[in-house]
């Protein structure tokens, strides 16, 4: 009788469990309570009214339902913590508000005090390093972390936003004249994505949720959450930028939606190339059946096809856990080629910072005007192999051995049949700038040099992406080769009309 | 032992009760059946067959699972029936087939009789009243009520909308001659969103499901959705536009997807922007984890990031059920600047007829053409500053204070460059057609006006989209300042060539 | 006592079977087991581990969960094998690796020894047609099967495709000499969609996973997944296309995205359109809610909006199972008007190998330059007009009949005004060619041929998708009616300065 009895309830505590399961909202409270420093007790005590939704997505977190100690238990596989060891202090509570807001006092330009607690209000790569120093190390080494000084430093490149994101001035007689680009512009076009420095200008009041003055520091520059900010710290980079807070959930990271924000046509179309591959296809019909936070993670158990995460990031191992490939924050550590071509692909750079790089004539470009690239700052052949295997060796979870050298002996000769057309183009331009056609004191701000810039920057990019990773129209006629003879019959036309004139 | 046999009946009740609840399909009947009117129970004996996908949708939605009566006991904050009685006659029912197509018989030109019965086709805005008054009342005053008068009233945009729906005819010597744009290519392109007049032509026969004949009402410009569609009975607007028919779902309504059908790149590229923020990145990933149906809404713990309803329409609360934001069926209340410029931007009209603006050049149009703005149509400063605060109180939710003003610092400051080059672009329209190089008698119908065009409807809009809901690429190459600044070289070029052969 | 232990295990073992089902992953294996023929159970030991991915995917395929014996037994509407009957050797067993990659070993010349094994790489329809040869036959006739044919051996379209992707060279004196396509370019951008042939050539020696060596067939354009593919077995087309190896499943094929692959903006936006109509709104908010694998299919209980498969393939049924619209894989046999217009639209081709079709210049297009039908190659009215009326038969699942009516009523007016739209630019062209401003030796080289192009490929297309399936940006200002005006008017600006510059 007892035992029916215990049968019954235990059904019952089965079936409560279940339905709560089912029920549970977005922001429910995890099942395990993991206890909470009182540092951050008393962050929530307000702030659970008055940043409701930042506290409810924190709850929902790893951070919030686990403990360092925890976490380091794990074995080498399913470890998400790369420190070998974290400061006592932060070991046994959950990862709350000031676990975070509370690290490095004294690097922090932005830190102030807050109801008694020193704090700060950007929390940078250096600091999420307490725990994760290999992912810190590992995206400090890429050219994400670097993205606001490859542009700003590289006097190419600077001049390229600069012209583009400058307020104009007609004059009277037609003519323009081109004001310095503000901040804001280019805060909201190009550094969205490869980030803003983020100033301290002493500090300001604000009114608070309750209508009381509080005084907090006054950063300029912000928001931004762009890959490669440059922090109140000194820090380069945000994982925010990937990791939104306050969850920080490996699952939005690892879908695609993340990275589209920034790898967007016409310059670098990764997410319409993915979403008309047969990859984003299965993707978007089944993803919602699919395990999206398992590590290590399975391709073909754990998911049927790679979103960008898989190939280009995560550690992927197959149904007897041997690794297909290890984890790398580095995005571009497993590429062997760089499709991004300024002016043509070429081999991926051996440092982040391409802003360093010298070329054949002089500039900090991994490639001379006329093609050659400049190798001492590139991978060598026998790296590019070896990052040529590591892809195909993902690609053989799901396809065999022919199918994916294939693939990869057709990019290659598509990547050869672009740069050709980028030549074409630049031969074009030439030809109008020694016959006084154009001017090329300023290289880029010509109404026919635009068409030329495009020819590199969108139409030879597109098609390279598109047959990266198998999106037809891409190569086609959506930016694709069509317009790579488009464009290059509108240089021809336009040179044809000046000259006409000048006669 | 008769406990035993409760608890293990209860248990089993309940697990079938969670059984049905996973297999149940889209179009299940509801677990509480409540009462229909004997005239709807008469529509669906036919329709069940005839039109079953329409009956399935219905059975679906709140109207088919609950009665008036009952909608009306619910607190201020959840209560969704907006109106202070409801007629006697319907209270008791389900809002059925009868309850809506036999309203308000007298109003309605499309009224015909039905197997018994005088019922109407198209509902309108002012039939929804019968429940939701408040609701009609709000959407009555913006504009997407008055959306197609706004167009076919205002001479300067009829003259858009006529110039590129309109067929050509070339002639022999290779001139350009327009007929009037089509009912039919125009209800296609600009008045499917806008909406068509729908008219009513007598009767006329169609063939039933069953092969019988039957008459019905011969409607003009029909099918149509547009959301400032004139209908039959005269009441502008179409509900359906965002709560599709037949289960009027407030989930369709809060999704991004109802958004985009109309607003989308090139000229209003809301979906595109959102999409590639970091807001439409979260919402993609985690959708269907939330909470699309709750009545208040509550950010944090109902969804992870604001769909567009969220921020422009829907009633939002906070853990305490303190309320954010009022719900509001005019959708640009919550709005202090208008975005969308012709040409520049400028602040929010008082009234959704904005055909009824008149600014200093005679215009209807709310700024000049040197862009003044049309002061007295539009909200005055104390106005705009608090509904600036209505927008940073629901950033609040999930974002400190100093972000988001921050935010709205950036995109004050965006918006200023973006009329700074629409300036630029019209002093060289300017230009040409003050030297004979344009003829401004029809300002939009030659090449060198449609670069200028795009210029403020297309590039601008785009840009201030971009920064408004933090979307990089809409700022940067995708429509953005690359194509600002682009287009003004394309103009200047083309005005140099015209120059050159006037000589 | 008996009977309360007996329900309680009983409930026990529902409760468990719920949570497996509730728990079950992406790769879990089937409830029931069927038994494997001997050949795949060796193929599995080794590939289980080497390809993870495929065995993995095909686990939860229908062909690993039941035997063509078992799916023979269904009635009619929901039967999915085709065949009358299938050899005796397949019939007990699940469908496996061998029982499709040892299918018919001598008409393959992709067929080698493997492990002791005949077996072939590339699966064709003729393979797939051993149990669904309906479907073979079907797919066979229409446009699909023939596509690679369709453009390579029609001169007009081969030309267009050589234009487009060759690799082009500068002359010193800035002339343009286009060398010819390249195979992977070809293959990248065209044949991605419309198919390569796959050739042998010999073997190859690959290395395995595990490190040994092996012997393969070396095949020439492969990968390649395009519709028309042309097999080393001869046969035409690629089921792998829609239906993504190695599940093969019936809810990918009928979800948007399949289609999306290739039936993209600017030249056919079938996605782009359905994703900014009411069906493609009300599919992407509730998807995740419907039944996409039932078969029959019920509009209104299995799912609320149509997906492209719905109205142009799929078997769909009413409540009471009376049948709406018969299965077919021949996408085209449900259209009466083609809107791809090279140059017109015009009606249906009979067949699919639209190659064969002679008009009134002589060439293999469906329209003459000045617009006559090629009439014989087409079908003809009282076809178009029961192909209309089952399309109409499939909007009555959820519209009335005045709705479906009105709504081809208006299409068939755009059709109308894109079709005069088209002829404007047409005889603005001719203009050029007969006046010595462009040369029609090469019809598309020149940039000037290049607008006209974009008008009918990807601006009049635009408007007729938007207007058939109720998209209304891309019929104005995304790739529309906008379009067809501008270039319109800037083929009249480069005819002018041509003009100009002559005199």
């Amino acid at each position: 009788m007892r035992k029916i009895l215990a049968s019954a309830v235990g059904l019952a505590i089965l079936l409560l469990y279940l339905a709560a399961s089912f029920t549970s909202g977005v922001g429910s409270r995890p099942a395990q309570e993991v206890s909470l420093s009182s540092e951050t007790g008393e962050c929530l005590e307000c702030h659970e009214l008055y940043t409701p939704g930042i506290v409810a997505d924190w709850r929902t977190s790893l951070h919030a339902r686990t403990t360092p100690d925890a976490a380091m238990t794990k074995d080498s596989l399913a470890r998400r913590v790369s420190a070998e060891s974290v400061p006592e202090k932060l070991r046994g509570t959950a990862v709350g508000c000031y676990e975070c807001h509370g690290l490095n006092p004294d690097a922090h330009k932005d830190g102030f005090e807050h109801e008694g607690y020193k704090i700060s209000v950007v929390i940078s790569p250096k600091d999420c390093a307490t725990c994760h120093p290999q992912e810190e190390r590992e995206y400090g080494g890429g050219k994400k972390a670097h993205a606001l000084d490859n542009l700003r430093k590289n006097p190419v490149y600077d001049l390229l936003v600069e012209d583009a994101t400058s307020v104009k001035h007609v004059s009277e007689r037609c003519g323009i004249a081109a004001a310095s680009a503000t901040a804001a512009s280019k805060g909201a076009a190009c550094y969205a994505c490869h980030g803003t420095e983020v100033g301290v200008e002493g500090m300001k009041t604000v009114e608070a949720y309750d209508g009381t003055e509080m005084q907090v520091p006054a950063l300029t520059n912000w928001p931004n959450q762009g890959v490669g900010r440059i922090n109140p710290d000194g820090a380069l980079g945000a994982c925010t930028a990937c990791h939104p807070r306050h969850s920080f959930s490996i699952e939005v990271a690892r879908k695609p939606y993340t990275c589209l924000q920034c790898h967007l046509n016409p310059d670098v179309p990764g997410w319409e190339v993915f979403r008309e591959s047969k990859h984003g296809n299965i993707l978007m019909s089944l993803q919602t059946e699919w395990e999206w936070k398992n590590v290590p993670w399975v391709p073909g158990s754990d998911f049927k096809a790679p979103s960008c995460a898989a190939c280009h990031s995560s550690l992927l191992v197959n149904t007897d856990r041997e690794v297909l490939a290890q984890r790398t924050h580095d995005f571009g550590a497993r590429l062997y080629v760089r499709l991004f071509g300024v002016i043509y692909s070429h081999p991926q750079p051996t440092s982040g910072a391409t802003h360093m790089i010298v070329n054949a004539d002089g500039l900090p470009l991994a490639t001379s005007f006329d093609g050659r690239p400049a190798a001492e700052y590139l991978i060598d052949g026998k790296e590019a192999e070896q990052r040529r295997q590591t892809l195909i060796s993902v690609c053989r979870a799901c396809h065999g051995t022919s199918w994916a050298q294939g693939h990869f002996q057709q990019l290659e000769a598509v990547i050869a049949d672009t740069d050709a057309a980028v030549l074409a183009a630049t031969r074009m331009m030439q030809y109008a700038w020694e016959n006084g056609l154009a001017d090329n004191k300023h290289p880029f701000d010509e109404a026919l040099e635009k068409k030329w810039v495009a020819q590199w920057l969108f139409y030879a990019n597109s098609v390279r992406y598109a047959a990266a990773m198998s999106g037809p129209d891409y190569a086609a006629f959506k930016n694709g080769w069509w317009h790579l003879t488009d464009t290059l019959q509108q240089m021809r036309e336009a040179i044809k009309l000046k000259e006409g004139l000048k006669k």
